[in-house]
């Protein structure tokens, strides 16, 4: 009889832990006299069902989740981002989804819209008002008021950065200028933010050729729809802030009656107006700027010299002595915008949360960003759905699907969920998985995250195919791509870090320590030095487009679904949580000789992280010579929990007062661009141009936070007692 | 033979839930297959350990222990102060004494004291600076620099609140007098830092007997060694500062290399000097003064009126036109504060801490404060250890003992702790419990905390016997001296709030937000009015006066500890977490009903609290409605999780940026004096008084602030997902 289970057992499953269970009580114990949840306690990964969910994640659902999704323009409060929260939660509302729950959640947030009565416009004027140039106008309609019109003389100023109007403003006196800058370099809002104390009165950005399109800007038969490149008239939106979440209520949820700060306290947005245009445009306005020539890395693709600016035009051109004018009619309003949830309960851990993300507002069509991750995210739910409804499984820890709104106005739907389950999320999540952009291009899989992802990450991409290629793993062909050498691995795939607020990771990263990534196909860099795509936040990001010339076939979102959802069925089924922490060790011990390089002599800071690395060995140790299957479910939870709280142990809600909505001390924004710890490389950046003692305090306070956050974290994963 | 063992098990304990554990298996399976672990993971509190425990803690051992403690002063940092940690460590790190660990963890702590070869004197200045009367000089000696004195007038201001301050102001110009104020009414610190605004340039401090000795004050026959009561040359010690934890390195750890911040940047200090007296030299001062006759509710016991001062001394009075002088000659200096730290390691839950403490530091002798409550601790750990060491016993869950250094100058030790030890803290304790004078006096049990900690304090009491009392229990003694009328439970003991900052339980409480409790014997409020025991923070608080008047045969100790430890039993050893969240939730509707009596027409607030509410009866209903002891450990867990981290959710870093430590919504601390929740209340208060909208917004702002945390807490009782 004994002998009979036990060779049904070796028969019908691979498993090995469960198999060294179901053989621990079968050999040494008479079988079925322990409760029933014993067995189930000591769950691992059930491989033939990553499989079977691998097998079924499919193309074709993904390509008509797109094309569903892209019926209409969906931008965050609209009509048509109202048809997405039906269309969401029809789907997982849907007694046959296998979800347990779905509904959506309502927050009031303050937007800023164009106002379709009185269009944003962009003219080049003569002294006398006559109206020379009209910059094309793009924005959707709505309702508003007016203010003055900005008018001044043109400047080029590259990329916006700090440099950039230090250089021109060596040459040129800036007071009452607008300036045109190109993207990149830069964020958004600091091309503004940056311009102001110059005098600047206004801003134009647009997207160079050369930074998107490889060069080529004729819509004869070089740019969409004759290619993927982006044609003349097209305008890259954007938010236009700083700061993420609601702009009135910042670190509480945005509801109904929670309490506003008023609209002339807010933080974080451009203090002079700032508009995007597209490159004919300012083919045009550039073409003809006169005074000196900019330095060549100034240089785009328009086939003419970039000039400073005279300020102003050239004595040659038609625009001689005329001035810009920016007549701006933005409003704000407080308005309705709506996160759509869904929930796989947990068998065992339901009070653990593997979280999955993505936004739904678009800026138009919004295609790629965010549909195609929209879609990979309805495939997920469906596959998922359907092998719980099927009595096939249940994950072992909860999982919490999250459709986010108005991400495109700072990532809002996102960070007020972080605000309003703040305690709940924090110590509950085990992870979040963000998709956004599913398919920036499908060359290779492209992931950031905490360095205690990378593993995880790895073993699924090992499991999924890589499309279009025979017999290549993602991970293999990840690899050839990018890569980077690791002390305990050997060459690996490179992991980025999420230490900016690109997509809604953000909130969950920063405000809440918990451990993040994102996942994404990306470019050959070898055959475009786009930016990013090109239709990127443009009327052009449309179904047709990303059929056509982003995932034709769609087998890229396919790929990125299965390393995705193979990412979250084993942080929500694997007994021991896949998290390593020996390769935090690993980053921050990086992180900490990049400081030493770089500020040796003034800090005494070789002994930060030397403690961390060898609690994460112990750590890893403890799991590795441990029969955990076996092991009381304490036993696994208390390491679990040690795994799971460790990025809790950065945070510092005081360390950065001036950065919204960063608490954690690693992976918080920085300005000084060096890979190392963000408040120090600033801090130090600041005290070394100072030169002031109290910017040198600075420093010293930013080494004692960092050295106490990194001794917490470490004291998380040594032995409990 | 499973008769017989059922019978067996029967027979030898009387434990409810381990017997149903046992039966369930005993019964429906065959014995002894199941992992060994599954019955340790259902254990409960096992009745008859509790016995053993209660039966153990003996008074002649408690008082041993407070003998050798106050052989010498131990005030914090000073020699004697290390001979308490080394007796501490001898005891703790002793192979018998049955502790898994126990060490020294040190900090580096800016402290202030007198100058031995400058002593701070006050005295009687004539205009040609003749002495006519020098108060008695009290404070121990170390090293030091010079201040300029500070000269004036004196005047009397009662208590130095605020309002008295401000009666005082009406009749007298109090720019640049030196004001005499009594205890009690308001902080130690705060009658300076009121006195400050007026121009007053110094502030004296002394305790009329009124407030501390029922009047009496003749060393004759009436006060110390005669009795209990104050001698006229007693002058109470105290930190003189409003802030928590090390001066200079605020929400960090202070360890050697920490970042100090200047000491000129310190805040949450008096402005002007404030210096205590005995009341034998205030007598003198006060009975001279000339002025108005002050209010009744001024005056103290000294066989003359109090008045307010002319300023300055009567025209008839020997001190006629003379001033008082302050020379303060206190110097700081950043010392060396250890915590002593034991550990017994759970064996089921190791990653879960019970945290029992209190402080080390005297201000001389210290025998009631603090080392009345270190020799309970001892006994606790030497009756608790001797239970490990003899295998009979192990807790569930694991237990630290801290005993803390400093904490007489702003509860340092046990806050740099907190500090230290964040998050590790935060993720994994279920409960501190703060005896610091373990007995004021031998009438009745006296205890504070969260709401959720009245229920097994009460459990705990009623199998206590009271002290000299014939088969009375401690809770049935305790509910004749302080009781109030719950809606769910009838007359029941009142149980106190941990609003203030009286104890290291402050850290836990604000900083932390972890449930706490502080527990001690205390007065019969029909018998005495002393502010507190008259020797307080005196060089008269010795083992004599302690052994003589306040717990002779130290019976009271005995029912402290007894008290104290069956508490710390049960948090330890319950399978369910002995914390009642219903509780919280009538606490939080007693609050929200006093707000509303207060402010019902400025504030919405009516469904603040009542998702709580429900929510918490919710929780109950899941815990009374399931067979814990038969369920996975993991669902006993994510409840005793949902119970731990309660107290989490009312964290709020930015909630009381002016209040320094503060974080905890509920229990902040408040000027208000309403009970009812503190920031509301504060800025209610304030909007009140300015009528400035922008006062207003803060009343807005403190609502949805506190609207958020009770519904987060809400989110943390309900359901997981």
């Amino acid at each position: 009889m004994i002998k009979k289970v036990l060779i049904g057992i070796l028969c019908s499953a691979a498993v090995l832990t469960l198999g060294i269970l179901i053989g621990h009580f079968g050999i040494t114990k008479s079988s079925g006299s322990a409760p029933s949840w014993v067995r189930d306690v000591a769950k691992d990964v059930d491989e033939s069902l990553v499989e079977k969910f691998l097998s079924e994640v499919d193309n074709i659902q993904i390509q008509e989740n797109l094309r569903e999704l892209t019926k209409v323009p969906h931008m965050a409060t609209t009509a048509g981002d109202e048809q997405t929260v039906k269309f969401m939660l029809k789907r997982w509302q849907d007694p046959e989804s296998g979800l347990d729950q779905a509904w959506r959640e309502e927050y009031m947030v303050y937007l800023s819209f164009p106002d379709p009565k009185n269009p944003n416009s962009v003219t080049v004027v003569t002294p006398s008002d006559a109206v020379l140039h009209t910059v094309r106008e793009k924005e959707k309609p709505y309702t508003a008021d007016q203010e003055d019109p900005e008018v001044g003389k043109l400047v080029y100023a590259n990329q916006g950065k700090p440099s950039d109007y230090e250089l021109l403003n060596r040459t040129i006196d800036l007071n009452g200028t607008i300036a045109i800058t190109r993207y990149g370099g830069a964020g958004r809002a600091a091309k503004a933010i940056n311009a102001a104390p110059y005098g600047i009165i206004g801003v134009l950005v647009y997207t160079d050729p050369l930074d998107i399109n490889d060069g080529l800007m004729s819509d004869i038969n070089e740019t969409y729809p004759h290619s993927w490149y982006l044609p003349p008239s097209g305008v890259e939106r954007g938010s236009f802030k700083n700061h993420y979440g609601d702009m009135l209520t910042p670190y509480l949820a945005a509801k109904e009656e929670t309490y506003r700060i008023p609209a002339k306290n807010v933080t974080g947005i451009p203090p002079i107006p700032i508009q995007p245009i597209g490159f004919e445009d300012a083919y045009i306005l550039i073409c003809e700027l006169g005074g000196e020539a900019a330095p060549s890395e100034w240089q785009g693709s328009f086939s003419c010299t970039y000039n400073f600016g005279g300020p102003g035009f050239k004595h040659t051109s038609t625009f001689n002595n005329s001035d810009v004018k920016l007549d701006i009619f933005n409003y704000e309003e407080v308005r309705s915008s709506a996160n759509v949830m869904g929930v796989i309960r947990g068998s065992v851990e339901p009070d653990r949360y593997v979280i999955y993300g993505n936004h739904r507002d678009s800026w138009v069509h919004g295609a790629i960003d965010p549909s195609s991750g929209t879609s990979v995210m309805l495939e997920l739910s469906r596959v998922l759905g359907k092998m719980v409804k099927q009595g096939k499984w249940r994950p072992r820890r909860s999982i919490i699907f999250g459709s986010w709104g108005a991400e495109e106005f700072g990532l809002i739907g996102s960070a007020e969920y972080t605000e309003q389950y703040f305690t709940k999320l924090s110590e509950r999540t085990v992870a979040y998985i963000n998709v956004d952009i599913a398919v920036f291009a499908n060359a290779t899989l492209r992931a950031s995250g905490m360095p205690s992802v990378q593993n995880v990450i790895f073993t699924a991409a090992k499991q999924v195919d890589a499309p279009g290629l025979d017999s290549m793993s993602v991970y293999d062909n990840w690899i050839q791509y990018a890569n980077k050498t690791s002390p305990a691995h050997g060459t690996i795939p490179r992991v980025g870090y999420l230490s900016g607020a690109g997509s809604d990771y953000a909130a969950f990263v920063h405000y809440l320590g918990i451990t993040s990534m994102d996942i994404s196909y990306t470019y050959d860099r070898s055959k475009t030095n786009a930016r990013i795509y090109p239709a990127y936040h443009t009327a052009y990001d449309t179904f047709d487009y990303a059929s056509k010339f982003i995932d034709p076939g769609f087998t890229s979102h396919q790929a990125t679904g299965r390393t995705a959802g193979n990412i979250l069925i084993r942080l929500a089924d694997s007994l021991v949580l896949p998290l390593n922490c020996s390769d935090y060790a690993e980053s921050l011990e990086e992180y900490l000789k990049t400081a030493i390089d770089l500020y040796q002599h003034q800090l005494k800071a070789r002994n930060i992280s030397m403690a961390f690395a060898s609690a994460a060995s112990h750590l890893d140790e403890v799991i590795h010579s441990s029969d955990l299957a076996n092991e009381t479910p304490l036993k696994v939870r208390m390491i679990n929990d040690q795994l799971m709280l460790l990025d809790r142990a950065f945070l510092n809600p005081l360390a950065f007062p001036d950065k919204y909505g960063y608490r954690h001390v690693i992976w918080a924004s920085s300005s000084a661009g060096q890979p190392t710890f963000p408040g120090l490389a600033d801090a130090y950046d600041k005290a070394e141009s100072s030169g002031q003692s109290n910017d040198w305090d600075k420093v010293h306070y930013h080494l004692s936070v960092l050295s106490q956050a990194i001794d917490g974290a470490a004291h998380m994963l040594l032995d409990v007692i």
